[in-house]
C-alpha cells in the first residue's frame, strides 16, 4: 500500500498505472507533476490522478513512491528539481525504454545512484500517447523488467515490484546493459524501420496514391509509426550504441536478401522466409 | 451471373471469393482445381465450392469464369494445363500480387494473350492462408485492382468488374507496370522487412528470449512475416525489379537514420519521425 505516489509525466503509462493503483485501492494520494498545466488538469478532470502541482519539490513532499515517466531525455532535468525535497523513505523508480541512459542521469543528478532507486520498465504500450489514451489494464499480464543496481535496496526493489504486480503485470529482472540490448533488437529497432519506410514512401512522388493502395498487412506493419517522435527521438540518442549494434546486423541481412531477389535464388528466398515464419509463429502465437 | 466459375487454388483468396458468390446467389456452380486433392475435398466439405476437379481440361469445360489463384509461379502451367478446353465465351482473371509476370505466363502459355484475359489483384487477404482461413467478407470494402491490357474485351472487363462488385469490392483499373511499383512500396517490401526481421533475430543469440519480451508492437510489425513462404518467394523472384527499385531507395534512406543515431543527431531523427507519423496518421486512420 502506498501512502503518496508522485508521478512526473502523466501520458499513457503513468496514467495507465495511476488508475490501476487507484482501482485497486493501493494509494491513499496520486499527485502528477509536468510542464504542461494543461495535460495536468486534463489528467484530474478525467479522474487519473488526484491532484496536481506544478514544482517538482513540492511534487515529491512526503511521497514514498516516485514515478518518472517522462521521455528519456527530461529525466535528469527532473531529479535535479526535486532531489533535495525527496522523503527519507521514498523510493524512485522510471519506466524508460532505455536503461543505461536513465541510470546515468538520475546518478548524475543525485551525484551517486541512490539505494532507493529502482530502474524499471513496463513492456506495454501502444502507438498512442497522452492521459486520454490512459487505461487501467494496459499492463494486465504484460512484463515489467527492473534492472536494479548493486547498490539498489532489496526493500526498494521489493516495493517497486509490489506496486506493478498490484497493476496486473509480471515483474522480472535483468542487468541494465542486457535489457537495452534485448529492447534495440525487439522494439528500437523495429520502430526505426517502421518510421523509416512510411517516410520512405512519403517523400516518393504520389504520395497519396501509394498510401491509398496499402493494405492490411502495411497498417499493422506501420501501426508503431504513428508513435509518439519526441519518445522516440529520445529512446534513438540514449540507446544508440546497442540500436546501431543490432541495425548493422538486420542491415548485413538485408543485404542479402535483396541479393537473393537480384539473384533470383528463390531457394535462398524460401529458406529465409520459411524460417522467418517459423520462427514468428512460434514465439507470437 | 456467373454460370460456372472455376477456381485454380482455393485457398484464403479463392475460397472467400467462392463464398462470397455463392451467399450471393451469383454463381449457379464452383469448381475447384489443385494439385491436392487433400486441400479440394476440404473446400468441398466446409462448404466452400460446390465440387473439385484434379484434371485442369476437365475443370474448365463449360465454366465461363476461370479464376487463377494459384502462386505466381504456377499460372503458367495451369493455363497450359487448361487453354484448349476452354469455352469460346470463357473469362480469364486472376489474382496475383505481381500483374507484369502473371501477364507474361498467361501469354507465354496461349501463345497470346488472350483477348478475354483480365489481369486482377485484390488487395486484400492476411497472414493466413488455406481454405480454412477463407471468409465471405475477406473483400467487403477492399479494393481490387485490374490492369486490363490493350487487347482486354471490354465485356470480359466488365464481367470480372461485376463479379468482384458482389464480392463487396472496390474495383479500380491501372496500368501493368504502375500496379507492380505501387505494391512493390507498400506490400512486397514490407513484408521482406518483416521476414527480415524476424529471421535476422531468430539467428541471434538467446532467441527465445529476445521474442519473449517483444510487445505488441512487435507482433504487429512483424505479423506479415507469418504469411505463406512460397507465396512469397514466388512475389520476390515475379517482381523483382520493381522491389528492388524500391529497397535500393529505402535501404539509401535507412542508413541516413543510422547515421542520424550515430552523430547523436536528435533534429534530423525528429524531422524524420515527425514526418512519418503525420503521414502515417493520414492515410491509415
Amino acid at each position: 500500500m502506498l501512502r503518496k505516489l508522485c508521478i512526473f509525466g502523466v501520458g499513457l503509462i503513468g496514467g495507465s498505472l495511476s488508475l490501476a493503483l487507484r482501482r485497486a485501492g493501493y494509494c491513499r494520494e496520486v499527485v502528477g507533476c509536468s510542464r504542461s498545466e494543461g495535460h495536468l488538469s486534463r489528467a484530474v478532470e478525467l479522474n487519473v490522478i488526484d491532484s496536481y502541482c506544478l514544482d517538482p519539490a513540492e511534487a515529491v513532499q512526503d511521497a514514498d513512491m516516485v514515478l518518472l515517466a517522462v521521455p528519456l531525455g527530461a529525466m535528469g532535468p527532473v531529479c535535479e528539481a526535486f532531489r533535495h525535497s525527496l522523503a527519507a523513505d521514498a523510493v524512485i523508480t522510471d519506466v524508460g525504454s532505455a536503461k543505461a541512459s536513465v541510470v546515468r542521469a538520475v546518478t548524475d543528478a543525485f551525484g551517486e545512484a541512490p539505494a532507493s532507486f529502482v530502474p524499471g520498465h513496463p513492456i506495454a504500450g501502444n502507438e498512442q500517447s497522452g492521459v486520454e489514451a490512459a487505461f487501467p489494464e494496459l499492463f494486465q499480464g504484460r512484463r515489467v523488467i527492473l534492472t536494479p543496481l548493486a547498490n539498489t535496496r532489496e526493500d526498494a526493489r521489493d516495493k517497486v515490484r509490489a506496486m506493478w504486480e498490484v497493476a496486473g503485470a509480471v515483474v522480472e529482472e535483468m542487468g541494465v546493459e542486457h535489457h537495452d540490448e534485448v529492447l534495440a533488437a525487439t522494439s528500437h529497432l523495429p520502430h526505426l524501420l517502421a518510421f523509416g519506410l512510411v517516410d520512405s514512401l512519403a517523400r516518393m512522388g504520389e504520395r497519396e496514391e501509394i498510401f491509398h493502395y496499402a493494405a492490411g498487412g502495411f497498417r499493422d506493419f506501420t501501426r508503431i509509426a504513428s508513435s509518439d517522435p519526441v519518445m522516440w527521438r529520445d529512446i534513438c540518442l540514449a540507446n544508440s550504441e546497442a540500436i546501431l549494434k543490432v541495425m548493422t546486423h538486420y542491415q548485413q541481412d538485408l543485404d542479402s536478401i535483396t541479393r537473393a531477389v537480384q539473384e533470383g535464388d528463390g531457394k535462398r528466398l524460401l529458406e529465409i522466409f520459411q524460417r522467418a515464419k517459423s520462427a514468428r509463429d512460434r514465439f507470437c502465437h
